[in-house]
């Protein structure tokens, strides 16, 4: 079995698990620019202590190297857990973040996220360079 | 020796290593709103192979209970390492991200961060729920 | 407030939280050697969907450096979660784990523990490089 | 683009990159177990602040479930970094780690692991519960 028959994808305008990327599709060398994140843009994604988004990952693999790179990492880490029992505590993280990169050359922005009880998605979106 | 014996704290405006929390002093319960997290905003820290922000992690401690909470966590993976050598990668990460989050008590935001050199720093904000 | 405010520490031999550090009082310089990192190893931490232990993180304090260096970290990401609901899933994670490291200095190893619902707990063991 | 593309996988007694997976082949249901987890077994992987592994991650997919789980993580955060420059620093992570686990059901163990430089890998190993 390879991790590539467990991770899913789908279109996020109607799978709440796809995770989406909204970055420029242009972009300069070595000038930063942001890249939005988030899981359930369009469809909200349930958010309790039984069932969430834990993560989103950004990774790029760059048009002129053979291998990826892990650009950046986002965990959700409280879904209303506490002392008093499931649901009943005083913070909940959602599953929206933003990376600040650079880049010096044209690729494909790869992201992941993981469901704690749906498993794994992925998106990509190209981009260039100028 | 306590961890507390190794994080430093300093004002972001003229320590480039301390985190920087941007967040409502006043939101309303259960409605989500944005927490911005970075590090250099007033004074950029280095972004290379050798040296650089490796991540910022956000807690809460909610002013009715006696734990923390850890409620997201952001890595910035990638400084420009590559099989060319250092600095010669087509992909760097800035230490810049957010957490969007929903509470339903007043408290303490604590973020930590860290330098892969000059290691652990903290900042706190008070927030007040309404 | 300050997070030192709220890293708890105690004997890990009557508190179930308290991170166990399990190392060589004696090294030598640039050898390899294991680091074994627990929870509960005296007394068992529940592992249930809504109250586990998170992670284990080891940091590195030389006694001829003023900074601390992130070591190692591992996660406990699975507690019995599944799509037929809480503590019904296929698989947990206990929270045991080891570091593989080695030093070119005597020093102090500094370990973090999080509970999802009893917040971070702290030990640490002197270590010395002959 | 998918992820799949970039995750690259290989024999680990020939390729310095492939996650080793070192598990039982048979285990009991609901009983703990240890998972050896590796990089560079056989053939020993460079561990420089400029070229090293970063982390080793472990799933398990069930065969009676659809979806994946993430069971653990665990990181190598340094790699001789410090402030006098790379490669002079006082500690060094290895990447080799263990999770210790329990299962309800037969299955599947899968690891990915990453390499600053090199990219993602993957591997994967039966097992089954009486
Ligand atoms: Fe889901
Ligand atoms: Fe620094
Ligand atoms: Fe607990
Ligand atoms: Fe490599």
């Amino acid at each position: 079995m390879k991790i590539s028959d467990v991770i899913q994808s789908a279109d996020w305008k109607t799978e709440k698990h796809a995770p989406v990327i909204e970055a420029p599709e242009k972009v300069k060398a070595g000038e930063s620019f942001a890249v939005e994140l988030s899981v359930g843009k369009e469809i909200a994604h349930p958010n309790t202590t039984e069932h969430h988004i834990r993560w989103i990952k950004l990774y790029f693999k760059s048009d002129n190297s053979k291998f990826v790179f892990e650009v950046a990492a986002s965990e959700f880490n409280v879904h209303g857990e506490s002392t008093d029992g499931a649901n009943k505590g005083p913070v909940y993280a959602e599953p929206t973040t933003k990376a600040v990169i650079k880049l010096n050359g044209s690729g494909t922005l790869l992201a992941t996220s993981y469901c704690n009880i749906h498993g794994l998605w992925e998106s990509s979106q190209t981009i260039t360079v100028e």
